[in-house]
Formats: structure tokens, sequence, C-alpha cells
């Protein structure tokens, strides 16, 4: 009994390996060498250098952003401050500049003419529109004409007047002069790394005073919204008519084996609303909203601003990249085991392609014909040599030895 | 010293390769190459035409939505509008259609009767309260007693007088009707490519006289907000009455390997607040907003809102993949390596379940023994052949010869 | 013909393994027992228990946030309810708490001196001064002197009187006992899991009575906005005293293996302004907005606020982690070929450290040189045994045969 553990534990430590066929040939040997060279160049260089597979990678950035805006913008003889033309004024990473206003002033609810579409000669016509969302409020089934000469329009319940827009107002063209101070902190949790969009080391004074510029002062936290929307390579004067949306990318890509004082963002600025150029409709941005009154009676009326303005996203996108064993370790087996790959190609052409391509299948295979094995079988019968291989590790190979 | 270098040359490009035996037998033979088809197949078909392996993917999808909501809505005898009941009004991917509110009108900062809650005997009885963030103001150490039947109220300090919700208001049903516009525009940054949410053909006509409809017409950018909340699954009348929070998920699969054409926004919508519906408290969304006068002698009031709504989310997902070398190569690889699996499997049959399986062992396996190669030590002290295997190259195995 | 076919086919099912060298040695024989060991482990460990590398995960989480703050605070004898200081008022899952208030009243448009800076003695003064967007309004040409003795200052249109921040205002301490009720939603589309931050086994009244606490309460989903301050670890006087951002994270790790119930939310807190706290400007946090009245006579005027508020934000991160058959398949694979490397290593040792390595290369190399081949070609010439290797199948031997 405990001679066959002993026989056991001898098995389970004894060595396999395979057994090699060497060639010295040259044009096999040559071959294989620059397809080894060509995988490790392509380890070495784009997996390692470049990929940096080498490092454990965090994408989950968590970023915060403020934003606080500051100009003054003069709009038919108004100085519009913040408060006026910023929305939201909480200064989130998602907010619009206002570039040109209708206002509706004085709205009550009430009954009224719907003056800028609808148009109507009786009643009946205008029940067809009965439900219209595109009305200036819910359409009743009068038709209120003024003079015969002219065609009526269809009477609204809602808030009267309704909006008009034929006045064409003008751009408020001051907005180009508006600053935009972002404040972006990021943090990549797997690393526990936070970092700020201007270094702890800039003054008060050289934030106060200086303005973005991709290369004079790229960490500068103020942008001019006309450098901005000339970043953009759009229309600016179309931008600030009609209204856009603008993205401002904010990018961390940071190789903290590096010191963390190179971890800082680049920014960058798109339109947003660009697949839409070529629409037919909605170009631009616009919304509308209402400040609201209380008349001395306690009636409540209201002042009805449609506002044309730039939106501004800003997206914050990023990775940091770290050393670490595991992804290393994979990538090094990843390349040993990719090395493999130039025996493949060689061996193809070493038992296809070459004029002694049977004399090398005849060294590279040994035949285990059934018969050969029958016969043997029948000898060991007798004769039997045991413990060449019985145990557990020989029998069952490990995949190691053959199979992959 | 030319010749040893001659030597490492030599060495250098000699070619291993693994000395193979080759095992003529119906069983294993079969059994090899059905593994070989099946890990091929799922290649081929799970790995490659399934998942897409040959493609580089793009899953940082950078997206900006501007949505626009129309209709009219009756609620107590006025005729609300877009102004009145979306909350906020830029126009932002999460936004809030109002469906019912208590108005609380004229309030005044001074001392009244918290009359919803808090009733008192006596002023000790409202101490215990003190500091209770449910109260409708901070309350005081009084208990405000009319008459002494009916139990008193605790007195609080804030706006006066304070909210009631004794009367139930009724939803406003027209919010069925209304419609939003969503104009969503993607960047898949990796690809460069850009899309909008609805095809730049679309004539002006078109996109104002359509109404999504997932079989219809897929790709109109105005949905009703009756057919969304239909889409849920859920019942309408309860979200209209309490309020809820719907996703309006929008989601980009784009191959760009087929034309750009075929990137397009796929809708569907979901009830966000599905997790609380068997909660106890809690259900739908609502809050609370004011809007702020001024009496004539400059004192402030407000009018305080309860707003019942919908809120929607609108959530863009997507990914976008792309021919590309690396990814392929690392597939076909990481393919052909699995192919060997074949061969584990069939050294196990081969080894352990055949009757000649000592056969095939003592064919497979060379024994090199302790005292094999002790006697060979001795005897090549005095004709040990020099150059078989002595360079670097041969003395350190490539792994892709043995190992793996 | 038909034995051709019957050739090939007999050679397609023609197995194929490698021929192994078995080294019965003990110091070899562990170190290659030892590596595998190691190997195993780390995959077993490591890779499957750790990693969970037998699960395939989604990271895509959808989540929807509602929040609802509560409580009273008193402000220069004021009372302020929610209405009055948090922003915006639809419980999103960003929103600021207002700390502290500066007001300045009854502004109209029109012509004042800018008393907070730019002083001047004279007009001239003024005009380098045109355009600065740090004034009160847009500087004219003019500088406004009262009396000869002080300093003048220049002369600002816009909305007048200017804010005046000279007067320090006080904190809000109230605001340490506001509570925010957080309702999180979340998705996995992968596995079409939905969970609210809240069992839906908790009554009415334990959710109204409860506030969180990490060990006694973690799954209460209402907070002390003192304690989240507390938890920060920050100075909570001067986050009060400035403002500042707050980050609410809400952790969702779900293992989907396990019963549903224990994919629970756990939440932590952090400053998200901190990179930002050595910088020499803007601290904290603050934004203007303003509220808009009309007079009798109809001219609009307004009341400028300037908040310091603390800002949340609540931010949802998560996966999802479900057994599944293909990766589990692909790490099996992996940790099958990497039990290889042993091999790898122990052959460096058995050919190049051990005395006896010569006759180990003797024994596992066997050579074909390009002499031998030819001679063999001569011969063969004569005597080629047909059939041995010449079909399809083992002329292009399968990768794992010998390849990788």
């Amino acid at each position: 009994m405990s001679s066959f553990l002993w026989g056991c534990v001898v098995d389970f430590f004894t060595y396999e390996t395979n057994k090699a066929v060497v060639v010295k040939r040259w044009s096999v040997g040559i071959v294989n060498r620059i397809v080894q060279v060509i995988i490790i160049s392509y380890f070495v260089c784009y997996v390692f250098l470049h990929e940096k597979a080498y490092q454990s990678t965090d994408t989950g950035i968590e970023s915060s952003v403020m934003t606080k805006v500051k100009g003054f913008g003069r709009h038919y003889g108004r100085i519009n401050d913040v408060a006026d033309y910023v929305f939201p004024q909480e200064g989130t990473n998602v907010f619009c500049i206002m570039t040109r206003l209708y206002v509706t002033e004085n709205q009550f609810q009430g009954r009224c003419a719907d003056s800028s579409q609808f148009d109507c000669k009786m009643d009946e016509d205008c029940e067809q529109h009965y439900g219209a969302v595109t009305a200036s409020g819910a359409i009743t089934d009068k038709c209120l004409i003024e003079d015969n000469e002219s065609p009526g329009f269809c009477e609204v319940e809602g808030w009267c007047p309704t909006e008009n827009e034929a006045i064409k107002s003008e751009p408020m063209p001051d907005v180009r002069n508006f600053t935009i101070f972002i404040k972006n902190s990021i943090n990549f949790p797997l690393f526990d790394v936070t970092r700020g969009n201007f270094p702890s080391s800039m003054t008060a004074d050289e934030i106060k005073k200086c303005t973005y510029h991709p290369e004079k002062s790229p960490f500068c936290p103020i942008f001019r919204v006309g450098d901005i929307l000339n970043h953009t390579g759009q229309s600016v004067e179309e931008i600030i008519d009609k209204g856009g949306e603008i993205g401002i990318n904010i990018e961390w890509r940071c190789n903290l084996d590096l010191d963390v004082e190179y971890c800082v963002p680049h920014y960058s600025f798109t339109r947003l609303d660009k697949p839409f150029e070529k629409n037919a409709i909605s170009k631009g941005y616009n919304f509308r909203y209402a400040r609201y009154y209380k008349s001395e009676n306690g009636t409540e009326y209201r002042s009805l601003y449609k506002v044309f303005a730039i939106r501004f996203d800003v997206i914050v996108t990023g990775h940091a990249g770290k050393f670490d064993v595991v992804p290393t370790l994979i990538n090094v087996v990843a390349a040993l085991t990719s090395i493999g790959l130039g025996t493949f190609l060689c061996d193809i052409i070493l038992l296809n392609f070459l004029k002694e391509a049977d004399q090398y299948k005849a060294k590279m295979f040994e035949e285990v014909s059934q018969a050969e094995i029958e016969a043997s079988l029948a000898g060991s019968q007798l004769s039997l040599k045991p413990g060449i291989k019985s145990s557990l590790d020989s029998g069952v190979p490990s995949p190691s030895d053959q199979a992959v």
C-alpha cells in the first residue's frame, strides 16, 4: 500500500515536456524569427507602450462642474446682467446665455385673436384647428373678423394678447465679450485621485486677469464666449441670432505613473446641434418663460419671454491609468502565448511548400497505427512493464503538456 | 571567435517545432474534429458574427438633448401654456410637466395656526413638536384654540396662511394631448461620427405633422404624452393624479461598417419610479415652488404652488462598432489557441478510457529516468557531440515551442 | 478516385498529439507543480472568487433620482421654507440649499455709482475700466464725485442701486437640521433588474421617523444636512458660511447570483470642491438670482439675491454581475492555457541550470539537419511510403498541435 502511494507521489512529481524536432534550415528559421520579431514588436510598441497595457485604468471619472458667467449686455436700451440673461442661475454644467429676446408684456387670462396664424372666414374654419398645439392658446369655435375686407383670425382662450413674432428683434452683440468661469473638480475613485481644473499655484490676480487660450494659457479657467464660438468653427453671427448648443469638452487623460501634476485638463469646443444644420426646421435653440405679477386687485398677469440662447454643455470625460501587476502579467502571458504563432506559420511552410516536405513530415510525425497498437497489445499482455505511465497525473495529461 | 559567433547565428536561425504522434483511430479522431467544430462554430457564430469581435467599439457616446413641449391645458378655468406648466423652461433633458396643482395664495410672513396637523390642547402639547420638519412653518410655543369645544392647533411662524391640502384638486386631463419635441444629437468621439435623431431629409411639414409611432413613424421626433404613458404599460390615470417619473430611452446601436444612415435611434419608455410602486409612502412625484410679489407698501408676499408633475428623463445610451485590425487579430489568435482544447480532451480519452491506453502511453511518452541520464552523463564526458544544442536559443526554449 | 477520397477521410479523422518526454527528476517536478499551484491559486482565488470572472457584468446602470428637502430656516427675522431656499425646486439630483444671502432690493434700470469698486478722481480714470465684467453694470465715461475730500466712483449703467457686499450677513444655522429625502431607482438593463433605494417593506411611519446612519439605519432614505457635512470631514462652519459642493454617492454593487434583496445601495459623502481648498479665489459656492416686480406705472424692478449655498450632487454608480457561461468558459480556457507557463519555466531550468542539461537536450531535441533530409530525399525518391502524411490535415497542422 505504502509503496503504491509512493509510486503516486513519484509520478506526481514527474515532469513532462514536449519532445521537439530541431530543423536546421535557414529559410524556415528566418521566417520563424521574423514572425516572432513582428509579434514582439506589436506587443512592446503597441500593447505596452502605446496602449499602456501594464496599467490598470479607471474610466469611472466622477466630476463636478460649477460655472459663473460675467458681463453686461445692452438690449433695447436695457443693461442685462447675469441674473437677467443666464438660465438657470445656479451655475450648473448646463446653462444658457440669452442672445435675443421677444417680450410680450402684460398678458392676462382671457380670449383674443390668435393674430399670428389660423386665419378664417367663418366659425367653421376654426373648428378644424381645435386642439392645435402650435396655436397661441386653446382655439375656441369663433372666428374674429374685424372688417369684411381682411381675413379674420380664430379666437383663442388663454393668455392675451398673444405673442407676436412679426417684429424681428435684434440680437445682443455684447454676448461675445461675456466670460465663463468654469470650476471643475474630478475624482478617479479607483486611485483616490482628485484634481481641479486650474493649479492651486495660480494667484487670485492671475486667475482674474487671464483668458483661456489653447497655447498661451491652456489652464486658465475663464473663457470668452466669442473665443468659444470661434473655436467651434461655426458662424458666430448665426449662433447669436438663432441660438445654438455648444459643448465645452474637458478631457482628463492621466498617467498616474507620472507626477500627479501632469494630470491636467484639455479643453475643446464643439457645436452640439451640428447634425441638424441641414434640417428644415428647429435650427438653433430657444425657449419661453414667463414672469408673473399681480395687479392691485389681485389678478395675476405675466410677461412672456421668448428667449433665443446659446446653451453650453460642459462635458467632462477622462480616464486614468496606473501600473498594476495583474494586467502586466496577463499581457506578458498573452505576448508569450502569441509568439507561438510563428511556429504555426513555419510548420505550414515546412510541411507543404518545401520540396523536402515529406522528409520533414516523416521526421516530425510518428505514426501509431491501429495494427501496431493491437500487435503491441497482444504482446504486452505478457510483458507490460508496470509503472511507466499509470498514475493519475500521467494518465490525465495536464493541458499544458499537449493541449494548448 | 568568428566561428563561435557563426555558430550562434546558425543556432539562432534554427527552427524548433514539436514532434507529433499521429494516432490512426476513428473514435479519437472524430471526437477531436467534433470538439474543433464546436469551438470554431462558437467563435464564428457567437464571437465574430453575434458579438462582432472584429470591431473596435466606442461606448463613450456624447449626447446633447433639447426638448420642447407644446399644448394647452385647462385647469380650474385657466388655460395654462408651456411657460406655466413646464419646469424648468430651458428645454433640458430632464423636465416636468405639471398635471395637478394646489395654490395657496397671498402668503405673508407672520404667525398663524398650522391647521393641517399638530392639534393641541395647551401650549405644552406643541413644545414636543419643536423643530418638526413636516410642519408648515417653525412651531412656536403657543397653542391656538378658537373655541373650547374643538381642539386647537399649534401656532407656526413663517408664511401664513399655511397650505391646506384638505381640498382635493382635479388633475388636468389635457396633459395627454401635449406633445414633446426631442432634438438629440450624439457623437461617437472615437470614430468622429455625429448623428441627429431625425433625418435631415424630413421636411418642415413632415416633422410638424407627424407623431411618433413605433412602427408607422419610428423616426418622428414628436411624442404625444398620452402615447408615452401608454407605452410604459402603467395606469395613466394614476400617473396624472399623483405624478411620476418616466424615462424616454434613446438607444443608438451603430454598426459603422454599414452606411452611416443606418445609425438611427430606437426609443423606449419606462416608468422610472416603478421600484417604489409597493412602497407605503412617496408615490408619484411632486414639488413646491413659489411666485413672489410685492404689495404697494413694499412688503413681499408670495403664492405657494404644490405641483404634481410627470417628470421625463431623456436617457441616451449607445455604442458604435467599426472594423479594426487589432481586435480582429486578437480574436483570431484566441480562436486558434482555443482549438487546441480538442487535443486536451482527446488525450484524456486516449490515455485513460481505451483498453489500449497503455500502448498509447508508451508511444506518446518517452521516459528519461535519472539513472539513464547519469549513465549518459558518465559516457558523454568522453563523447559529447558539441553543437547539438548549446546556444542561447536552444537552451532557453522559446515558450512557443513547448510551453503554451 | 474513391479510394483517394477514402484516404482523405481517413487522414481527416487521424488524431495528432504532441510526443512528450517524461523526466523523472524531483527538483524539476516540484518546481513544475509549485508553479502550477501558484497559477491555479491565482485563477481560483483572485480571478474567480475575488474578481468574479464567472459572471457577466452590467456597468451601464440607469438611474433616476428624486430629492425633497424639508425644514425651516430663520434668517434675519424671516422663516424660509423649501420654496425659498432650494434651487431648483423640481427635486432633481443636483440641488442647492441656501445658507446665506445678500439682498439688494428695489433695483431699477438707470445710472448710479458703482460703490463697491472702481474709485476715480476724474472721468478719464473710468475709461480704462470700460467693459470690465467685474463691475456692477456697464461702466460709462463719468466719475461721480460726491464731495472733494473722499474719492469718487465710476458711474455704471444697469440695475441701480448696485449690490453692496460691505455689510457682512450671517449664515442661517438651521440648515444643519434640514433633512433631504432621496428617492433613487436604478435599472440594470442587461439583467432587467430594477431596484429602489429603500425596501418596500418599510412602513410609512418608519420612513418618516428615521434618519440615515451608516450603522444604525443604513437604508433610511432621509439624511440630515448636518450629518452629511460631518461625514465629509470638512469644517461645517466654513461650508455654511462660504457655500460648497457636496457629493452624495450612491453605490450599487449587486451580485445577482444571490437574492435580489441583497442588491442594496451604499452611501458615502465627499466634498467635491476639495481640490480647490488651497486655491486663492473662488472658494465655496455662490450665485445670483433676481425676483422681478412691476410698479404701479408698469416699470419693472427687481430684487437681486446673492446666495451662498451648499450644492448637493447625488451621484449614482454601480455594477451588477450574474453567472454566465461565456465568461466562465473564456476564463477556464485562460486558466488552462496559463498552467503551461510552468513547463516554460521548468524547461529553462532543465536545459540550462542542471549539470545534466546536455543529456536532457539530447533527449528532448531531435535534430534534423539539412544533410540528413537531402540524403533521405535522395533515397525516398525510390521508397517513399505513400499515405503516411499526405492529406490536407496532416500537411497543414492544426495550430493546436504544434503552435500554441
